[in-house]
């Protein structure tokens, strides 16, 4: 298993992903028909940086870094991770995870804030626990979950070093 | 005093407004050097809708909603606030914060979330909490203030109406 930082070339591979995981609804803030233009623009384009997981010239995983606010908030970065269905269970996005804490710190980033986080998303809330995030907000009914409904969004965030 | 919906022509008035507050750095999520174009980027041009408060054919004071979250979270929006140095304390930003909940509730919103409050920012904060808005985060150190250094960041957030 390999993370590289993805190139344009990888594009193709990185959609169905992405698309499996937004057309559902149920985690992240994108329209659930966001186009394949759209996507592109938004995981590959605007982030910073976005790398993907590669196993026997297959792309089983991605995820982008960028800055979460400008100026006097410049030094949090916001992360986002997907995980083909098909290497589900498999550890990915704790690799992920720990990569992007690596990297986040070499880009001069002192902390990272997950925005909006859906309440249901249990599994991805445990992973960032046990990564050392906190839950530090809960949106009251900000995420509209496809069964569920008008569901809390959580803040989540870590410091990945002490304030100076 | 009146509010209206801000046209292309009001924009040389509303950005010294703009300059004047984003230039120390102290309550806005924007790069003190954020250029005239970048500004008329960010307040007029991305934002769903941009107000003036207008008197005497003056602009003393401007606002702009927007869409905080895509998708899933569309039905909450995000507004910014800023009044013009010689207008201050004459409830200005009481008015806007108003008009922008009513202005949410007829573009469809059905919520209002101020995602980076800093802490010291203590006179909107006290505004925003007589408006309704409850903190429902904090996010620690996230504010690079000027002057007090690493400082908490708040999310503020408002039902404009019950969930269904």
């Amino acid at each position: 298993m390999n993370i590289r930082e993805a190139t344009q070339a990888d594009w193709p591979a990185i959609w169905p992903i992405f698309h499996d995981i937004v057309s559902t609804g149920d985690t992240y803030a994108y329209k659930v028909d966001t186009t394949k233009e759209q996507a592109e623009a938004i995981w590959l384009s605007a982030p910073r940086k976005t790398y993907v997981v590669e196993e026997g010239g297959a792309i089983l995983g991605t995820y982008y870094i960028k800055t979460n606010q400008s100026g006097p908030g410049s030094h949090i970065c916001n992360c986002g991770y997907m995980v083909s269905s098909a290497a589900r269970g498999k550890g990915l996005a704790t690799s992920m995870c720990e990569h992007s804490q690596t990297i986040a710190l070499e880009l001069g980033y002192k902390g990272m804030q997950f925005n909006f986080v859906a309440s249901s998303n249990k599994g991805a809330i445990s992973l960032w626990n046990k990564q050392g995030f906190k839950t530090v907000g809960r949106l009251p009914g900000a995420f509209n979950h496809p069964v569920e409904g008008y569901i809390d969004a959580l803040v989540m965030f870590k410091w990945l070093e002490q304030p100076e």
